[in-house]
């Protein structure tokens, strides 16, 4: 597939798009190849998905290296073909090219699905901006709901800062860890207490695993009391016992998935948190426009004198910004 | 210290920077936590130091936990002291308040310069966005300089994405890594050559030491080999030998920074970047403005019946976004 994908023929955006709401599964990864580059035909592409999509329910899997989540989703995987359920999945990797050998890896476990029609597995790395990832695994995400699959699986390797706002784009995020996960936990627990939808102790019959576990139900029942009053649901983040190499613990987990989804329809926070969805991509998208606007203006007329003072020492940024906002031209260009 | 920054008086910002500047160091200990709680002064500040501030040389020292980046400050910063050289030092952890131990610790360490009139310490911590911990830092260095003194010393804990976007406000980027931090080095490996103007290997008598200094010293050849044309100065980043705590190669260290600054200031390199974080700050300050603007228009008119057609699956978000923009009005609110 990825020698296919390396070096795409042209092809009318909207055509691929047809084909792919046909099921071809070529034109599905060409147009994922679009999104991942950031390519000129990516508004074609959205705006022409976009009426098409009935939106797959997304779960984000993340946790550090070594964790086992390429398990977890490979199980979950199964038991939702064996409903019957259609399946996407999206592995991401943040970092760097350096870091790609263990995800290889475990996209070759992954291949047992390969061959299933049910279900479309792609990797995608970093190209430019972390940001620029994120808006394109959400992109994906849709364009894999428009082309029929119900569930998405999003995969990210680590628990940084970048992970967990990848993560922003499920509906229902799980955090897998293992015992040995003590570091990477300590330094993110803030983070991952706000983002953990359900936690997951991998590889359960190690030594540690009831401490962590007991550690996390403590963590998560006082961030719930603590936050009740915020929160958009009620929901107090379960700590589940896992043997994903052997499946144990895997049916549980889907269950816990759906009890999530349910509570999240039941008290209208599905919805609102789409709605919220909606608007922060609208405000990247105008950003990214504003910041050409600016950068245009910038390198001529009164803008950039005042940029020259600033830069001169003759004038604070505040004050600067205040000037030079009003003589942005936010017209077609 | 701490303890009277905590509550802070109501002071008029322009008075308080006026105390700073003769000598005040209260002063400048509340206008610190202005800019870190980014109170509503912070455009007045910044607006009443700029025309006072001769901009400080910034050092920045990161690496991942327990490498001895305190260490390496606190050992820099008596070798400057002894040539009589002003030191303002400033510790940035951008993790949550669950991992704030080690850098109090740190702090108490750090203690022998702390009735030095010559060296001001403070700690930073995340309060809101990570953007605005960067934005933050930055102007508490300009701050610093504008308070005289002539060196900042800015040191972060860790090495994922937050820290380096920390470290663009640094002028010399030093990365302390010790034998054990084979792991950290791994996942960021791209991103430390990106942002490494001197490697550290300290606890350089430890095991190890020299089979990591041998890569780095390969990696950072590598990365100027192949860097070499799109770089804005002549630097193949050195790999130096540590023993921080016994000072060994802390005056190697400090020659290196300074070697480092002169090759920027001969290739004009000093004075294209700063150009360019003066650009940034800019847009950022007019992209801030602007997603307020935003937001405001989304809760009324055509804007918002615009977002309720994509909320409603009846538009996508290109479309959406370029008819948005032309109506955002960029005029004082």
């Amino acid at each position: 597939m990825a020698g296919s994908e390396a070096t795409p023929r042209r092809a009318d955006p909207a055509a691929l798009v047809e084909r792919m709401l046909g099921g071809d599964r070529l034109a599905l990864a060409r147009l994922i190849t679009h999104l991942e580059n950031r390519s000129a035909a990516v508004p074609a592409i959205m705006q022409a998905i976009h009426a098409r999509g009935r939106d797959a329910y997304v779960v984000g899997v993340t946790g550090p290296p070594g964790a086992g989540k390429s398990t977890v989703v490979d199980r979950l995987t199964a038991l939702l073909r064996a409903e019957d359920e259609t399946v996407g999945i999206v592995a991401v990797d943040p970092s760097s090219p350096f870091s790609g050998g263990a995800v290889l890896g475990d996209r070759i476990r992954m291949q047992a699905h390969a061959l299933d029609p049910g279900v479309f597995i792609r990797s995608m790395a970093t190209r430019g901006s972390l940001g620029g990832l994120a808006r394109a695994t959400g992109e994906v995400a849709k364009l894999l709901g428009a082309a029929g699959y119900r569930w998405v699986l999003v995969e990210t390797v680590g628990v940084g800062q970048t992970e967990l706002d990848i993560m922003k784009i499920a509906d229902t995020t799980v955090v897998v860890l293992v015992p040995e996960s003590g570091d990477a936990i300590q330094t993110m627990k803030a983070g991952l207490m706000e983002v953990a939808d359900v936690f997951v102790v991998n590889k359960a019959d190690r030594a540690g695993a009831p401490a962590l576990m007991a550690e996390l139900k403590f963590a998560a029942h006082l961030h719930a009391s603590s936050t009740a009053s915020r929160r958009d649901v009620e929901w107090e983040t379960p700590v589940l016992s896992l043997q994903a190499q052997h499946g144990v613990g895997v049916p549980e987990l889907l269950t816990d998935v759906r009890r999530h989804r349910a509570a999240l329809e039941a008290s209208g926070a599905f919805a609102a948190r789409r709605r919220e969805r909606v608007r922060a991509e609208l405000e990247a998208l105008l950003v990214d426009a504003f910041r050409g606007r600016v950068d245009r203006a910038l390198h001529a007329g009164r803008v950039k004198a005042v940029f020259d003072e600033v830069v001169a020492g003759a004038r604070d940024p505040y004050s600067a910004a205040a000037a030079i906002l009003p003589v942005i031209s936010l017209e077609p260009s």
